[in-house]
């Protein structure tokens, strides 16, 4: 793929706020001169949440200025997300200013990374005798990944080698440290990600040597689960490290068993997509069928047990974590942000190995749901964790439930989801198609235009859609010169699917949930379907869910919010399917909201001062309309309840 | 009321498990003597559990040992506790040996208690530079409670006087430090008891300092918010104290504002009840109108907003803390056994301020569910949470629901509850009836016999019943010189009560959920009812409880067992009212069980490999029987999930 512009006024509204508000934002939040109020993911009194200090530490590390390292041991990856998201910026549409940004932030990269090719702020600045000693927490090849990251995305947006070449001399300096050799260190970053970036240099540069090590550290982990401990152990050993030494939770990693061993999705949700989208990678580059059968189960694992509707993941705020098969809770769970975003770059590379349209389906729902959820309209304001249910009381009286905000913050002491976020929404055009060598694919509908390559020919292609909306589609298909195979995807959300070829009605084979098109020269494709609103129900375990129902229309699962519903979401019962009117608000913009019959339990004067009743377990109830909103708009008016799981009769 | 004797077949388990398990089991403990494994009350590295060492940490305090304090702050009291306990049961029936072990306790005490009367092993220790100077914290007065209730105890058992003069000079330590005059220290313990003990000193000794110091403490409390700051602040600046100043969330200690001015059930629940209870005494002896109101406003909240089912306070475990009304989930919630028993605390005082059932009623509810719940039918495990759900596999793989435990351990590294169900258990005397100038009020039921003091005559009580598990009492009162009223609850579950004298009917006027029986000689009282099966519905603002009921027959609200019905308890549906049915268990002995028919949803075939399904919300049950247990007796068979709000058709 390759110059692909997406015009379409949904995802424009996006791509421009993160231009024009997050970026420049960001920025000055780096820097230290953004006039906010950070917040910390939840009540924790040992969450640095002063300043962001993140371009000072680099600073610092370079020797410009004296001072300490503020912030987390992976502060850097703050500045590298955000670099990464200035580069795609840039590419979406060159900016002098923005590459004078761009600028400064490389060069204090280049002084600051060290002659040997190390670099991590914390730990030149505070602790270089532990540098790749405290593996478990250092998040050192943590950051290395998101630097690497940076670098191609701002290679590819400007052409500049720069930080190509400190890459390169950071996994020189991996290299020398890490590897099967006697005297080098047989273990990997407490948290994935140089895994998954070093994916992305070998995509680059086809240099086999950052897939090999890609897949040694993939490889590595879990082969010895006592190896963090004994780092530790070792430490205290040669006095390095004072202190108590912690007890290591591997499962946390994802390091307590070699990867081919693992069966399911568990630890730190992040930790756990990163690393199995760089398996699922690695699989694909290196043919490696066992690591392809490990991502799978996890894959499966996750999308048939461990999944919300609003495509988030982890069901526990402690340890950011996946917990058991079918334990789901919509108002403790964790749901990050980012865990979303790595569910995308999984599902992703999954296809690259098979086409299934779960993949597809996997990542519109993370991207259209919880992902998107992540950024308030005005841009400036962020979820780190996206509950399926808010209660704004608790989230202020019950600790338990203190992560999950009713409102976005504008940044947080641990950032790393903002910036996460920008550097995909930037990158979106990665997700709506893909190529086979004489197969393009496409995954997702919304006006753009791009060419693909295949083994023989570029091919030109072009959407022109009422999407996310409506269901018409015109595609054309242009540059043909060889026969090949344009496959669409029928979203699980449509109905009625229907397809013209130039003008004409065809039918259609469907495989996998693509339907197939034989193309041998320029082709216009239109593609009509109903988005019919959908009620979810869950498999009978999942206890939380009973009774309730999510409701979807296309690629939008809906929420009640107090706004439109008064409070005590939960007494409302829905009675009939909503249905669709297209709402132009204020602040929310233009976007299709579902409005459907419900009964409300009341409180009426018989309950005044009595807790229980004893054999009356009758109600009395009013009926009522309620109004869902699309769950990524949530949040955005005011501070109230928000469910999205409902009562239905 | 003397020498009251507990003839209860139901109540005599229990009593003979103190005497014969639990207290020469808890002198093992305490003397690190025992071969068991001590629990953490939850996941947290920083719980002491390695052993006990209370009596140890006696002896280092006496100069008897050498060595460090080991423990929490507060572990003296569990030495108290166990005296207090051991004290009881020995009034209940001397025994030598008892003797023995409490003397040998009662000298250590003597020896550990300094010239000027204080006794605080931790602090004698380990930091006699910060005495009383981290009240927040230090559990000094909250200890110096526990061995003044021990006291009062110890000495109506066994009438040795050694103790109250321990704790008279406590108290005179206590008022040379504390008190309105300048110089002294301003503020009270961050953990309630010592006003309720004061009372005790003062019912036994009727010396008013007592009971004003009680009241001073209770008044002092929240006047400045900033008290426990400020000391850390002082302790900084003189050098007293290193470390970082924690900041102290003042609501925990309901220390955020002055007690008359409070008017929500707030903070450590624990410590409010202990708190409520010491004002409604207070307010009681000194006629301070101001704090019944102010206890009123408290109890008020906790019953009619704040209350579980099962007697149980506490709705989070972050705190051990009250959240807000109508919050009661059932599988995160604390419910901490000693908070259950300061609720019958709370509850008895506030009875002796006016008569009205509703005390009784919560009295009991506490008493029958969640206060011997906290005990294994071994007599040697034990709760200190209390759940009303529980899934083993969460308990084990969700951190935030590590401490709603699914089996009883052996001990705690904070062990408070266990001897505290001890203590209260062997001085249920207190619970069954109590007295005014010219009445005698009824409020539980057993086989009992003992003698009241009214105004002008001592009248004796006895009861024979087929209580709890039927409605037939047999009281006769005796020694009647004077006509006084004789006044019988009928409890809020029973049905169809009648009530014969000397074997004829009568009409009977009920009064506050008493009836009134006129009394002028020696009379025979034969009160029948029916206990009927209820169901329990909650407060349309409970939602975790919407669409279920609780189950309650006699004084026992009932759960389902995995053990009798499989797990995923969730999944089913009450579809009538279960109905009794006598039970001898060879594990659980003789109860009354019940069974009701209900539909189950059945995981079929159609569920494999799919989380959810869009619009259908039909699914595939089948017939079930459930079979309730009293809620008490869960946990004693096997590990399985529990749940006492059942889903109702």
């Amino acid at each position: 793929m390759m110059n692909i512009k997406i015009n379409d006024s949904f995802w424009q509204r996006y791509i421009k706020l993160i231009r024009e508000e997050m970026v420049p934002y960001q920025w000055n939040v780096l820097h230290d001169q953004a006039d906010i109020i950070i917040d910390k993911e939840r009540d924790d009194e040992g969450i640095p949440s002063e300043k962001s200090n993140a371009i000072e530490n680099f600073k610092i590390a370079a020797g410009q200025k004296e001072g300490n390292h503020y912030g987390w041991l992976f502060q850097d990856s703050d500045v590298y997300k955000w670099l990464e998201s200035a580069a795609n910026t840039y590419a979406i549409k060159p900016d002098e200013k923005l590459k004078l940004m761009m600028a400064e932030v490389v060069s204090l990269i280049e002084d600051t990374q060290e002659e040997d090719g190390y670099i991590s702020t914390y730990y030149q600045i505070e602790a270089p005798e532990l540098k790749f000693k405290r593996l478990f927490e250092s998040h050192e090849l943590y950051c290395g990944g998101h630097l690497i990251e940076a670098a191609v995305a701002h290679y590819k947006a400007t052409g500049d080698e720069r930080l190509i070449d400190v890459s390169k001399k950071l996994v020189h300096c991996i290299q020398e440290s890490f590897g099967p050799e006697e005297g080098k260190i047989h273990g990997a970053d407490g948290h994935q990600e140089i895994e998954l970036a070093l994916m992305h240099l070998y995509e680059l540069t086809n240099e086999h040597e950052y897939l090999d090590l890609s897949e040694w550290f993939l490889e590595i982990r879990g082969q010895d689960p006592d190896f963090y401990q004994k780092q530790l152990s070792e430490n205290k050993k040669m006095n390095l490290d004072q202190g108590r030494v912690p007890t290591i939770n591997t499962v946390y990693h994802q390091a307590h068993k070699p990867l081919l061993e693992q069966e399911e999705a568990v630890g730190h949700a992040v930790r756990l997509v990163y690393m199995a989208a760089a398996m699922a990678d690695v699989a694909y580059y290196n043919k490696n069928e066992k690591m392809l059968n490990a991502a799978k189960r996890i894959w499966k694992n996750i999308v048939e047990k461990r999944l919300y509707i609003t495509g988030g993941i982890g069901s526990t705020v402690h340890g950011e974590a996946f917990t058991f098969d079918y334990d789901l809770p919509n108002d403790t769970m964790y749901c990050e942000t980012c865990a979303s975003i790595g569910l995308m770059f999984f599902a992703r590379a999954m296809m690259k190995n098979e086409m299934d349209v779960e993949y597809a389906e996997v990542m519109e729902r993370a991207l259209y749901n919880t992902v998107i959820s992540g950024m308030a309209i005005d841009g400036k304001h962020f979820f780190y964790v996206n509950p399926l249910e808010v209660d704004p009381k608790a989230s202020k009286q019950d600790p338990g439930k203190s992560h999950a905000k009713p409102t976005r913050p504008s940044w947080f002491g641990c950032a790393c989801c903002p910036p996460n976020l920008a550097r995909t929404i930037t990158s979106l055009d990665r997700y709506i198609a893909s190529t086979s060598s004489d197969a393009l694919f496409v995954h997702l509908y919304m006006d753009m235009e791009g060419t693909y390559q295949l083994d023989k020919q570029t091919i030109q292609l072009k959407q022109l859609t009422k999407m996310p909306y409506e269901g018409e589609i015109d595609l054309s298909v242009s540059q043909v010169k060889h026969p090949f195979s344009l496959q669409l995807r029928i979203p699980g959300w449509a109905a009625n699917a229907s397809v013209r070829l130039n003008d004409s009605e065809v039918d259609v084979e469907q495989v996998n949930g693509y339907i197939l098109l034989s193309i041998e020269s320029d082709t216009a494709v239109s593609l009509l379907f109903d988005m019919p609103v959908m009620e979810w129900s869950s498999h009978p375990l999942v206890k939380e869910n009973k009774g309730k129902v999510a409701i979807q229309r296309g690629p939008f699962v809906y929420c009640l919010e107090e706004e439109d519903n008064g409070d005590q979401l939960h007494s409302f019962e829905l009675t009939e399917t909503p249905q669709p009117e297209q709402i132009t608000d204020e602040v929310l913009g233009k976007f299709v909201s579902l409005k459907g019959a419900a009964k409300k339990i009341i409180v009426d004067e018989s309950w005044s001062n009595v807790l229980y009743k004893a054999n009356e377990n009758k109600y009395v109830t009013e009926s009522k309309t309620l109004t869902f909103i699309p769950y990524h708009l949530w949040a955005n008016r005011s501070v109230g309840e928000m469910r999205v799981w409902v009562d239905r009769k």
